[in-house]
């Protein structure tokens, strides 16, 4: 962790005293009962542009008044789709998908449809990022910031307000479908965090598609499968994970079932690939069915492809690239514009905010079976680099959002709670007794580019804080135990691969950032991080299997959980 | 160099053997004193796609023969203009600028206009690529693959024949407008090489925008400048050249004059700023003149910056980046808007034939300076990555070329030569008795996307053969004196950094390109290559100043020439 010891360098402390000073009004404001609790480095920008602001958020207030007056009373409807993995430049830049050998075209037509953001964040793998998303805090605030593989006996903690509770308070019908993978607990799953209904996968895809006997077949996968290799020596048969529960579905206030699988089965690609196929269903059937009611529906759909593994589950590849992952991107792309085809023929363009961004960058282990690879930025999931936390984001709203457009503001996955919240007029349910990252970006969604309300942001890695964006600059921190000054600092323009640290910037923005890691650290002590929710793997499935009920004795019998 | 020695590899002959009959009626055919000789890749791809190709041609004939009807019986102008140094992104995609920091929405515009061009390979750097556009060869073929900084005594040869010549030769006005860097000798300049009239520095930037007081105060350059440290060892004092030509004017079948600077004069970034304004200054002025003329225009502009390394010389800095380069592409990205909007206001749109392309790759030693960097290439200039060879182009004719299109078939900046040829009806003005390694693209730039007839380059490093691209795959050649086996193949889509190297595809792909090797070697013996022209530097130029008589004589004790 960056140094920051009082004593040693008591003149950055004498800087950052300054700095919050400054922003003391808002900060102390802060502390009232009925507002929502920031990062401290928004108040810092808020005593900056605090008043244009406050008259940019009457001018938004009376648009969507305006729209809702328009729109029978209702706030919009708002669907969110959220892809898995992939890096900035793989869709929506018709020159990009020349360069990589892949077809997006009904995502570039979308993306022409839309507001595209040229700066939105993440945080750096599928967990994180999607309780981020979910709660508007980085997942360290909750206890989120890394989940295992497999059974975990944890999850999003019932204190958690999710933005599926925000919205439903304001009058919301809410759906999830697809991967979920915050924890396998009754109360992480999303039914049970204000979803009225749910039809998603517990665990993630490498359960899904890799651990199959056709990934270890094609090479993509070794050892996990049972006749993949016989060691007489092996001694614990509960080294490799079994008992699994795969498809899930429930309803608020209800009990899950597992679906779509029985007892003994064993779990194959096709499996994997029904399991997309009918997420995709469900997710045309919610629409139409969520568009004859008369509230508003906050639709997600978060689909598994194109992490697919498997090139035995392909008819034929169409892409030249023709990687599993580029041409299962291409089918993704045709379900997106299958969905769009069916919002637009429901009539729903007009009064339906439409998000489409991925999660995080790509899973950059698996590029020589995916065929993605280095676009623009380096790395992917789970590091800190651009390459794992900047995504293409896509917002669409025919009448509020100007299309065709670009922004280059900086906008945080956590700015989507604050944003969705403000947009469905539920802005009131957010909770005031926690930090809420995410901030209000209304303005730059319905005013556009320079309208934005962030310079900054911060990636953790698991509950490590490890860079720190500002403006085009990034702080790599040192490695824990590493000297201060081993930190690292890139111009993202003129070195987006974070190849080249510049002296010659950290010469004059160390101590800011350290200011910057002091009033975020000091913001963090006086608001504590929540613990996670605890509790029996599977809790809340009522047709749990007898070998998944096996498993989940196995763990109890060490864990501390209960 | 690759391996391709007799008897140890016998199938492999066999393989190109076979392969070489399979395109032998072609290959025969080439010899015929009348048709354009290719290289022997051409005629494999003939044989496959001949009958197809010749139809198309005629339609093509057709639609060109309309035009000129059109036209008052005019072939259509073309304007080409040729930026320095810039990889392939880094304009005309507004995405790309965001990531850059930078601003090109001129050139985003015109691209908008334009058919873009996804694949269009150049030589690696600024004399080899000039030359192989204006002779349709790779400057192996005549003895420049590379070129001194400074003074060489070494140019184009007489005996090659520009597409200013064989332009001119169908009644084209030609016009050359500044840089040229294709040597420093008589027979080498532009108005001795087909155009009607030239305004040109002899050298390129390094001598231009580096080698100034300027440059060596702002620590951009080091060493050269008199001032900038007294070593009293030194015993030679023409190892810093002295004395050099800068800007010079000439007209066809006229001796040259030395413009714009005066004997004893110091050359600094001031005389850079004002050169390369002049030649802006000029491109509009010609552009003006040549509208009102009768007969059509050949003009290219081949412009200096956007290498400019003195912070110095610029008022403010209007992009986020910073970098001299980068700043300095916004200011060209102005100045090429004007020309266009010249265009328009002559009335010239629809009869012209617009192509902006950049010659090669980032100077990357200077990315620090120009604040460039890899953006989806690795490397950049000199080398032979995709960052060296990889640009973007464009081609604007309105109502001949749609517009807003994007094409991914493989172009090389030679087919240039013969494309422009066809386009301006002089195609039998083309030399026959030689290689020709540019390939009619009419079909492409007509009909679009899907109408190339190349899927490979052959990519030389001065006068070596390095790296073969084939389709989507490249050969990246082992360095002389290491075995065939090391040869590095590329999936260039999913691998564009050129990072990995798939032994998976080199298990079927280094035949294939053995037998490319071969048969691109068969065609360099069969026509052999052509010497380079050489003479006393600066010879044809009226004015020398005392310091340049000076250093030619210097130059002239020691040298071959003469």
């Amino acid at each position: 962790m960056f140094q920051l010891k009082r004593g040693r360098k008591p003149q950055l402390l004498t800087r950052s005293a300054l700095a919050i000073s400054l922003a003391c009004g808002a900060f102390t404001g802060s502390a009232m009962a009925d507002e929502i609790v920031h990062d401290a480095e928004y108040y810092i920008l808020e005593a900056q542009h605090g008043k244009k602001w406050a008259a940019d958020d009457k001018k938004m207030d009376a648009k969507l008044a305006e729209f809702r007056k328009k729109n029978n009373g209702k706030s919009p409807n708002i669907l969110y789709v959220l892809v898995d993995d992939l890096s900035f430049g793989e869709m929506g830049i018709p020159e990009l998908n020349y360069i990589r050998g892949s077809k997006t075209p009904n995502i570039n037509k979308f993306a022409d449809e839309s507001l595209s953001f040229m700066r939105m964040y993440t945080e750096p793998s599928c967990t994180p990022s999607r309780v981020a998303m979910m709660t508007g805090r980085h997942p360290v605030r909750n206890g989120l910031g890394e989940v295992k593989a497999t059974v975990a006996g944890e999850a999003l903690a019932a204190s958690e307000v999710t933005i599926a509770e925000v919205l439903s308070e304001a009058g919301y019908n809410t759906v999830h479908i697809g991967k979920w993978h915050m924890g396998d607990i009754a109360e992480g799953y999303p039914h049970n965090q204000g979803f009225d209904y749910a039809s998603f996968p517990i665990h993630q895809q490498v359960l899904l598609g890799f651990m199959t006997p056709e990934a270890d077949q094609s090479h993509a996968m070794q050892g996990w499968h049972a006749d993949s290799g016989n060691d007489q020596f092996a001694l614990d048969d509960q080294f490799k994970p079994g008992g699994l529960v795969y498809g899930i579905e429930g309803r608020k206030g209800e009990m899950a079932r597992e679906v779509d699988f029985t007892a003994g089965e064993e779990w194959t690609q096709k499996h994997y690939d029904a399991m997309n196929e009918k997420y995709q269903r469900q997710t045309i059937e919610q629409l139409q069915r969520l568009a004859k009611d008369d509230k508003p529906f906050f639709l997600q759909y978060w689909p598994m492809i194109p992490l697919d593994f498997d090139r035995s589950s392909f008819d034929s590849f169409e892409t030249s690239n023709g990687g599993t992952g580029v041409e299962s991107l291409r089918i993704l792309d045709g379900w997106f514009g299958e969905i769009m085809a069916e919002v637009n023929r429901l009539g729903l363009a007009e009064n339906t905010l439409v998000v489409l961004m991925a999660d995080n960058g790509r899973f950059r282990q698996f590029d020589n079976i995916l065929g993605f690879s280095q676009m623009i930025y380096r790395g992917g999931k789970v590091d800190t680099s651009e390459g794992a936390v900047r995504v293409n984001a896509f917002a669409r709203w025919p009448g509020m959002i100007e299309a065709d457009k670009l922004a280059g503001d900086m906008i945080h996955i956590t700015d989507l709670y604050t944003t969705f919240a403000n947009i469905g007029n539920a802005t009131k349910y957010i909770p005031t007794d926690r930090v809420i990252d995410g901030l209000d970006q209304t303005t730059l969604f319905l005013d556009g580019e320079g309208n934005g309300r962030r310079d900054y942001a911060f990636i953790y890695s698991g509950n490590t804080l490890r860079s720190i964006v500002k403006q085009k600059y990034k702080l790599e921190l040192p490695a824990p135990g590493q000297p201060g000054v081993s930190a690292k600092i890139y111009d993202l323009q003129r070195d987006p691969g974070e190849e080249s640290p510049m002296t010659e910037i950290a010469l004059w923005a160390s101590a800011s950032y350290q200011d910057m890691t002091q009033r975020h650290l000091m913001q963090m002590k006086k608001y504590p991080n929540a613990p996670v929710g605890k509790d029996r793997p599977y809790s809340g499935i009522e047709n749990l299997r007898p070998e998944s009920k096996k498993m989940v004795e196995a763990f109890m019998s060490w864990s501390e959980q209960e």
